[in-house]
């Protein structure tokens, strides 16, 4: 399963690699940073996730002969180049937010610092990768929010942006709360569980309904779910499944795990009614699961309206992020080492929330003492120390005049990029999909409730050291053209 | 880079097959339609796309000893079954529409006809790849229509959803009309153009952007795009570039492919002053490219607005079909055989559109002869025949009393399917994917400038035959439930 994607790369960066390789000065390093701009659908938040697939992305960057001759036929590279290239790998270091922990726009979640034709060459794979997967476990964990605890199945491989998208977007649906896909390669790739009922086909098989039911419980003792709605929910499906409940515990072998599927029309009514029929058939404890075009907004007003759903079957609009179907991470230089020292770079924009943070920098998390939860990001220099035992203060960096003291000993740092690469060495091992599940549960948990809803969320803060916020203004003022 | 797939399907086809494979009928065959229904965007066609990935994909599937082992691991499968899935492999019939071609709702574009438990597995996997690349192919062609002849550049590998999305996203682009993707990894697998300029990365790694300029231009001397916008397009940028354009015109080495690219700002404004001082300065070639979340729509009112744009590189919007993420390709049973015979199937729904078209169908094409556009589309039972030479009538299957009445001469018929796999040999064999570019072009052309609006077009229609309209309705009062 171990791809070579080493091209899978925008040709500006072979093209600037050697533009650089061929000039005088090509061996400095460089420090780039992966952050995005804005949290996708109107979320407060995001969830970090691919850093498994970045690892062994990097670990695996090596130009075959063929890629070479390819290179070489496009008439635009030079065979120095090329024989550089045939023993290119990366040697630098990369640190990283883990996956599965909540992150915020503008706050670098990697950082690269590694030789400059190195840290360019990875950009689009790594934006990629990160882009694709934080995306998902975005959706992913607003989508189990609004399930308030019923388990939330991912069954959008179908509908997936080819692929890969289904895989991985399993993968990331899994780590930001689903419990189970339908995607039986990524329950291989990544040790999860994978769930399945049966389609309207199965049931377009046999004369009726009815026998479908019946050879279907035939041969599935356990998880039971029967799809009700080939014909008419109400006056067939939901009839013929208690028939087949009633066979089934007649003959004592009714399952523990057993209940009904709806995959049309109105679900608040229509879970309503079936729920009462299979109660009054005395199923009390028969799950009714639901599945179309399921997204966040519609399980909420769903569980609102008191549908009698407890299992979600979430399509489309989870595997693709429909609402907004693209992370916006980007990966800008900021900063230069030359003559042994770091030169910090800026890039400048119209708006000031996209001139980007120069420098080699940190991430320090702060939380509350007493609750856990998270009081601000807090962007410094490298080189900064912050202590517990000092009271904080932080300051908005639009609004320079909202700021915020915490007093020593009611709150606690943490430094959330660790260590991933040292100088091309791997130092890091991915915890499985589970467990990374696990740590965003709690990590989510940091959130306060105002900035976990799901519409208008409270943004949480994330502040520049003051340092860091007057090397960023010095160099506004030094590179803006007047 | 072939990867074995057959794992990438959804948990409930295993399941099926196994409660089909352990029932005593199992072994009859089944007719699946392929078909999708409703255009992306507000698109009135879509652009077929994928079968060649599709095609790879059938005709590799196997399970190995690890498949097999981890579906023994579930402790949902029995022995015989496994053993059965051991030898798996596709022996039935697909017929489909070839990739390039335009393809409308409601009409089967794949048509699959195998053993039922071959027929139901293919399901999901085909999915995923014909929803993913006619997806974007369908959105290349609606930005290759805005951009009116200008050339389209597929820029947004580090925004699609995962590795795949990327790849096979470019080649759909290709497919679609672009010119050239800047994902170096496509243009190796599908023999397609790759293009790129350099980022602004790489201008800040110098004292000044002039003398990134300067450098580049040194490596450079075909196809120089210069990106100007780093500090400021029109105070720096592109009074730089111009002066880099100088000194190359002064030293006879002005490529004969040169010009900038904005990636940021008012393209309007922005691409009219440079054009102006480049005209001035006597670089009247050079060409302005623009990059800056383009999509159709931007593309039309920027060229509406006289923007001085020819070259379009278009990047979220396009990798991701952003304003849908999503073609709703399903894949419906029509039919299984009983006794020889085919026995016709419908899947029914509250709402006319989304019944099923039930039996063995062909999808035929009627063309007015003198203009060679798209007069309407037929869909018919495989037994019916039609020939040209009489005169034809069709009718609107929802308001079946808006007839069309085609005199013989006046209209061509063409079959739209075509064999890919008889009896689990594949008899196709895939065009090269600029060849699948030029056949889509020619197809675009069928379409009524009408149909081709980017905004409320005229929808093309899709009819059917009268012995299929009465098995239809003939099913419908058999399926009803009262």
């Amino acid at each position: 399963m171990e791809r070579n994607i080493t091209m899978m790369t925008d040709l500006y960066q072979l093209t600037m690699m050697q533009a650089h390789f061929l000039s005088e000065e090509d061996d400095y390093k460089a420090v780039f940073d992966l952050f995005y701009r804005k949290n996708p659908d109107a979320s407060a938040f995001s969830v970090a996730a691919g850093l498994e697939q970045a690892i062994a992305y990097v670990k695996n960057i090596h130009f075959n002969e063929k890629d070479i001759d390819y290179l070489r036929s496009l008439n635009m590279f030079k065979e120095e180049f090329l024989t550089y290239l045939s023993d290119f790998k990366f040697t630098g270091d990369i640190y990283a937010v883990e996956e599965g922990t909540v992150i915020f726009p503008n706050e670098p979640i990697i950082r690269v610092f590694a030789p400059i034709l190195e840290a360019q060459f990875i950009e689009t794979a790594l934006l990629n990768i990160i882009n694709h997967q934080s995306l998902i476990a975005t959706k992913a964990a607003r989508v189990n929010f609004a399930a308030a605890g019923d388990d939330v199945l991912e069954f959008g491989l179908r509908r997936a942006q080819g692929p890969d998208a289904g895989i991985y977007g399993a993968r990331a649906s899994i780590i930001g709360g689903c419990s189970a896909t339908s995607n039986v390669l990524a329950g291989q790739m990544f040790g999860v569980s994978i769930k399945g009922t049966h389609s309207h086909s199965y049931v377009m098989c046999f004369e009726n309904e009815i026998d479908a039911f019946r050879a279907y419980s035939k041969v599935y003792s356990e998880g039971l779910i029967l799809l009700v709605d080939t014909y008419n929910t109400l006056k067939m499906g939901v009839p013929n499944a208690i028939k087949v409940f009633e066979e089934l515990r007649a003959e004592g072998r009714l399952p523990k795990v057993y209940g009904i599927r709806l995959d049309s029309g109105d679900l608040s009514y229509l879970s309503k009614k079936s729920r009462k029929m299979l109660d009054d058939a005395g199923f009390t404890d028969a799950i009714i699961s639901a599945s179309s075009d399921l997204d966040e907004y519609l399980i909420s007003d769903l569980k609102l309206q008191g549908a009698k759903i407890s299992l979600w079957g979430v399509g489309t609009n989870l595997i693709t992020s429909k609402d907004t179907p693209a992370f916006g991470g980007v990966y800008k230089l900021s900063g230069i080492v030359k003559n042994g020292e770091i030169l910090p770079k800026i890039k400048l924009s119209d708006t000031i929330i996209k001139v980007s943070n120069p420098g080699y920098k940190k991430l320090l998390r702060i939380y509350d003492k007493e609750t856990g939860k998270i009081k601000c990001d807090l962007i410094t220099l490298e080189s900064e120390h912050y202590d517990e035992k000092d009271d904080l203060t932080v300051f908005d960096p639009i609004s320079t005049w909202k700021t915020l003291t915490l007093k020593s000993g009611t709150y606690i740092i943490k430094e959330m990029l660790v260590p991933i690469f040292i100088n091309g060495e791997c130092v890091y091992e991915s915890p499985k999909t589970l467990e990374i599940q696990d740590r965003c549960k709690k990590e989510l948990d940091t959130l306060w409730s105002e900035s976990r809803r799901l519409v208008n969320p409270q943004e949480v803060y994330v502040d520049l050291s003051k340092p860091l916020y007057d090397l960023k203004y010095r160099l506004i003022d030094e590179n803006v053209v007047r």
